[in-house]
């Protein structure tokens, strides 16, 4: 076995957001769920852009935005996922290759635009999404590279893959390209919806091929069908190697085999936005697993990356990362 | 003469912002002059934005700015500028509507795409702006009309239309029949290097149209040819009717005949991004006149509202103005 070339090879939606600052009247009035992510069709996408405030445009989508966190914490790290050739397209690809990410992916031609995720922020910081998926239906087998799995220490998959029925195809390939080089497969469970409309999928792909897994409190739950979190929790390290479970103002907690660390959160001033908070803290938590460190350190680098998330408006770090995570 | 429909009507270039962080070194490297405006063209535009790191994208433009701001505080405002029929166009045309800002001109069609600014931000906070003008350069006279100019009880000009050729009529009619119905016009020098660029014919325009002027000290010096500002500022008193002129954190000095009227600035803990600062000051100061208010009332609407622009990464306001300058 060769030692890899990327620390991290992220596999999801290539999505442009856009966030505007809304009033709870407003999800309500649009029959949204608050906190949750819905897809979306071009005429919904329409509509809803006609209505909300004044946007700010920023390159987003799940595993990308771990991607770009990961890369500003000093790893080494590819995506793949697919745009569309025009604007938003353009902006996604620029994003990600300036936050130093190997993105590889052609564009889709003569198809769907470039996906795009409408964000309403509520005056708490809560954020809700409407995703248009767009260019990212296209995304298939064709687009995984084998040689390219098999040249990162970790191939990592955002559950929101499990709608676009080609990625499905596109991330089981890649997970067992992974395991065939002797890498491994990590998960994120996306959305505790996502998980519900997947679950039997979900399940078997967290049995079967997840060494690392991530999810929030609402995700666990989804996933085993439970209300009781020891049960959900004691469920989990059966069935994946690792879990990091995140759990909002109350931190996170790893478990892995016998062993349970629990992380405090980093206490932030004023919660401005949570998009990509948990995309951050898997972020924190692989580049710090990718240079060897205790499972409790890589859970403090997730809980730094995940604070500097909501201290701001959008996904993508504002902030020096490698200096935060040096401090704390 | 009937009473207004609006308080202001803002002419200026449409343009998106695409902001980035960036060392002072990037800026060097690139031979930048650090806190300017410098035009560019499409190539240049190309260079830059491939060698910048990952972006935010904001509805931005001078006037626009000051637009979207003097509406959020309440005033009913108008924005004549020229976008392309295209995605950061759609973008624009959304961000000013969804401000509440009425927004007539029709796009530019097989012509120059939607202008954009490739904005530098330094660990200072300081904006470093390079712009393409794009489908601005197409905005002439025919696209004032001038019973919206008769409408509005201040037609607001930004310095900036001296560069495009076209403007300069357009905004010549504007100011031609503001005054015809009675109404005000206002002007913001923009920039010091634009004034260079133009000084006669700014000098003229103070002269001849000007009823409200906005300049920081650095513009004013540049229209005057001095590095005194006291002589700068009589110049100006006996030229404008009323001239307000902003001092970063020195506050801002107004003038207007025999009165004078100094304006604290307001404190902010941490400079983020002073991109809109100054427009931010013009859409205060207006909002706030146009409600009859004394001129230190609309100096501290000014100041309130320049302090919110610098306090986040874009030129928009992200927080309740209203409320902002309820509170001061």
């Amino acid at each position: 076995m060769t030692s890899p070339a990327l620390d991290l090879l992220g596999i999801g939606n290539a999505i442009v957001d856009v966030l505007a600052r809304a009033e709870d009247a407003f999800l309500a009035g649009h029959g949204m769920a608050k906190g949750g992510m819905t897809l979306i069709d071009a005429a919904a996408a329409e509509r809803i852009y006609g209505a909300m405030g004044p946007g700010v445009e920023s390159s987003g989508g799940s595993a990308a935005n771990t991607c770009a966190v990961a890369a500003a914490l000093g790893a080494r790290v590819g995506f793949l996922g697919k745009v569309a050739e025009d604007a938003l397209g353009t902006v996604f690809a620029h994003d990600i290759r300036a936050a130093g990410v190997r993105f590889p992916t052609a564009p889709l031609a003569n198809g769907a635009p470039t996906a795009r995720c409408l964000i309403l922020v509520t005056p708490d910081g809560q954020r809700t999404m409407n995703t248009f998926l767009g260019a990212c239906i296209a995304f298939g087998p064709q687009d995984v590279d084998e040689a390219e799995v098999a040249s990162a220490a970790v191939t990592y998959l955002e559950g929101y893959l499990f709608d676009p029925p080609e990625a499905q195809a596109a991330f089981r390939k890649a997970a067992g390209a992974a395991h065939a080089a002797g890498r491994k497969v990590s998960l994120t469970l996306s959305d505790p919806f996502c998980v519900g409309r997947h679950r039997a999928a979900f399940r078997a792909f967290v049995r079967e091929e997840t060494d690392i897994l991530f999810a929030n409190e609402a995700e666990l739950l989804s996933l085993y069908e439970t209300d009781d979190f020891p049960a959900a929790l004691a469920a989990v390290r059966r069935e994946a190697g690792l879990a990091a479970v995140t759990r909002s103002e109350k931190g996170s907690v790893i478990v892995a085999g016998e062993e349970t660390v629990e992380i405090a959160a980093v206490p932030t001033k004023k919660v401005v936005d949570t998009t990509g908070a948990g995309d951050a803290y898997a972020a924190g938590f692989l580049a710090a697993h990718a240079q060897g460190r205790p499972l409790g350190e890589c859970g403090r680098w997730g809980s730094v990356a995940a604070a500097e998330a909501i201290s701001h408006f959008g996904a993508r770090p504002q902030t020096d990362l490698k200096a935060l995570v040096a401090r704390a």
